[in-house]
């Protein structure tokens, strides 16, 4: 039941960065569940990884390698979270990332392992170790869709978008996949996306570009309310589009390149709340009148994971006073509710504490008989402002987490 | 779908208090809606009310009303909340005050007005006031079960309970009744509970007694993480059972009432989530370990409100990898997971961070599949614990609350 979203007709392929997958028998059905990307020698990558304190085996591991060096492989399972396994899963992971380090010629810090799906069940690694001589050898430019649809779980829908700028006579090109639909209310990343650049960027640069991106994305979606155990984001540059290196935050390509970075980042993170779980409504809420951009995001947030405010949304119900209910509760000290405004679309329907004067039901429900639905909280005592994407709750929402053992 | 729960058979009257109930015309089908319960004079009030910043205009009302003096008069209605309806909405819950002080001869100070029902609609006076002479006229001490019954909203049953225990060769009898269902996720109080006894207990001794029986009761329940505009907690205290006054805090007669209310107070707040939408398992959440009660709160709430933790219990799921994510979540900083072990009822499933060793699916199945489940979260860094109840999350909470316009 995605909304508004389509699978990617095709994705660029990104110069220096080589991309396979595989079917390593992790799901009981066979099916396409292991990729590897390969960044050519001498890329930079950054990474962030959830803030769950229960965090996956694979994430400890990947954080570890990463502080190490530059890595050159992305080892990814579905089907398997490799989460709650203890110190097994630790050394599944690490084993994991060794036998790659084998067939590529360098060392198991320099492999980074993730992995997604069930929670509390060991890595299948006999089957993962027998499938990765054939994915090293299938590894080519062109494999992005083939591989973003072999990272999904209950994904209705493959997850990727590409941009192409121009940069010192050169083409830069970015190019990202994403999935998750479920679990999904990241505090520091996603459940697992993977965006590469030709561009040439420096480590520490691309760390704080890539947080940039995240803040204004990843960052701002939930679909449940949960974070889950095994959220990365990881962005490979590999300087191999010809352009010259981006070393200086306040050099005007950088700007060039964020802005790419972050429109791409946010279509995937979109793409992630139109796909999520039961959703049948895309909403986009915009807090304005803040007094700082962090309590925009504490109201943006209690309403984004209401289930009453979400149930509403699934009846097509203009129930505002669910709406006030949830940013009431959102722990602002000395919120004035006569001073708050809320919009549907353009339609205004509070307005000093009530229901705005002359607000009609019928215009209401017109807007929220849409699919896809803009919601705008004016808290009126200030002038920051943040957004935020969300879904609502359907009794699809239910049935695939009662059947679904994620 | 209440789990565990009935109505009452009988509850017992309060020597000093009298109730009436009436129907108002507030819902479109004829059912009592309206509520007065009246203390004698000289009886003395507290109340707990929503930390919601947009609080019902009855919230503000009843807060300002006790502040200025005890209260002799009560007067509650379902079917409308009075909540986000601006100035209109505090001047016609006044107004109700105003109605209610002329029959009783009391000022209006000493009415406090209660409301519970759909948010944004403008009270209907006209009809409350028509009421009121009928419901003063038939004021008695016996109609407790009877108020629990008019005092419903997406209740499936009324909620009440009684307590009887000797003091000064005197019986001291405690009543309450509550009603609540959704929008359950008390930051202070529950939605409406009324509890009075006949002991004599001096105001401001009262408060503190009424605090701690919340802090241990209504503040310990989620049915959807969702605090109402509109919650409060009273308790009255006639003086006309003969006993004397208890001023003290330390008094050990104080003690003996305080367990009962306590006990009491936690009875009603386990009915209001036995009674959750859509609820079809009761589950009782010990947190043990912690390193203060704080902590083992914020673990419980996590886990309380994760949705899904709660579908996983909709489906019989012993889903350990959803709590283990929920309790990542909750914000603790240096949590050791490997420290951390978790039993539902006495199978251990979590310990070192993964599966126990020995746990069979079997029995986790088995007591997942029972009416009534207990989850015990050992932190394994500290001394406190903490208690939490809450319910499952199934496909009629969807559907409830796609129906109900609350």
């Amino acid at each position: 039941m995605a909304v508004g979203l389509k699978a990617p007709d095709r994705l660029l392929p990104v110069a220096g960065i080589r991309l396979a997958r595989a079917s390593a028998g992790i799901y009981r059905r066979a099916r396409p569940d292991l990729v590897l990307i390969e960044a050519a020698p001498g890329s930079s990558a950054a990474a962030v990884f959830t803030s769950n304190a229960f965090c996956a085996a694979p994430v400890s591991v990947a954080r570890a390698h990463l502080a190490t060096g530059m890595p050159r492989y992305l080892l990814i399972n579905a089907g398997n979270a490799n989460a709650g396994t203890g110190a097994a899963g630790v050394v599944a992971a690490q084993q994991s990332c060794r036998a790659v380090a084998q067939l590529g010629g360098c060392t198991p810090e320099q492999v980074l392992p993730f992995s997604t799906g069930v929670i509390g069940e060991h890595l299948p690694l006999a089957g993962i170790e027998a499938a990765l001589p054939g994915l090293h050898a299938a590894l080519a430019a062109g494999a992005w869709l083939d591989c973003a649809h072999a990272i999904m779980t209950t994904d209705t829908l493959p997850k990727g978008a590409s941009r192409r700028i121009d940069m010192d006579a050169a083409q830069v090109t970015l190019t990202g996949i994403a999935k998750g639909a479920g679990m999904i209310h990241p505090q520091l990343a996603t459940l697992l996306a993977f965006v590469a650049t030709d561009a040439a960027i420096a480590p520490a640069l691309l760390r704080r570009m890539l947080q940039h991106a995240a803040d204004g994305s990843f960052n701002r979606i939930s679909v449940d309310g949960d974070t889950s155990t095994n959220d990365a984001l990881v962005l490979l540059a590999s300087g191999h589009a010809g352009s010259a290196p981006i070393r200086d935050w306040h050099d005007p390509r950088r700007g060039l390149l964020q802005a790419a970075l972050d429109e791409l980042c946010r279509e995937l993170a979109q793409a992630v709340v139109r796909d999520g779980e039961g959703a049948t409504k895309f909403i986009s809420l915009k807090v304005t009148g803040g007094a700082d951009a962090g309590e925009c995001l504490l109201v943006a947030r209690a309403v984004a994971v209401s289930p009453l405010v979400k149930t509403a949304f699934f009846a097509s119900d203009a129930n505002w006073g669910r709406i006030v209910a949830a940013i009431g509760n959102a722990g602002l000290g000395g919120l004035d509710p006569a001073r708050v405004r809320i919009l549907l679309d353009d339609v205004c329907i509070v307005q000093h504490g009530g229901r705005a004067p002359g607000y009609q039901e019928a215009d209401g429900r017109r807007v929220m008989q849409q699919e896809e639905i803009s919601v705008t909280i004016d808290l009126g005592r200030g002038d920051a402002a943040t957004e935020f994407w969300t879904c609502d709750f359907s009794h699809e929402y239910v049935r695939i987490n009662a059947e679904y053992r994620s």
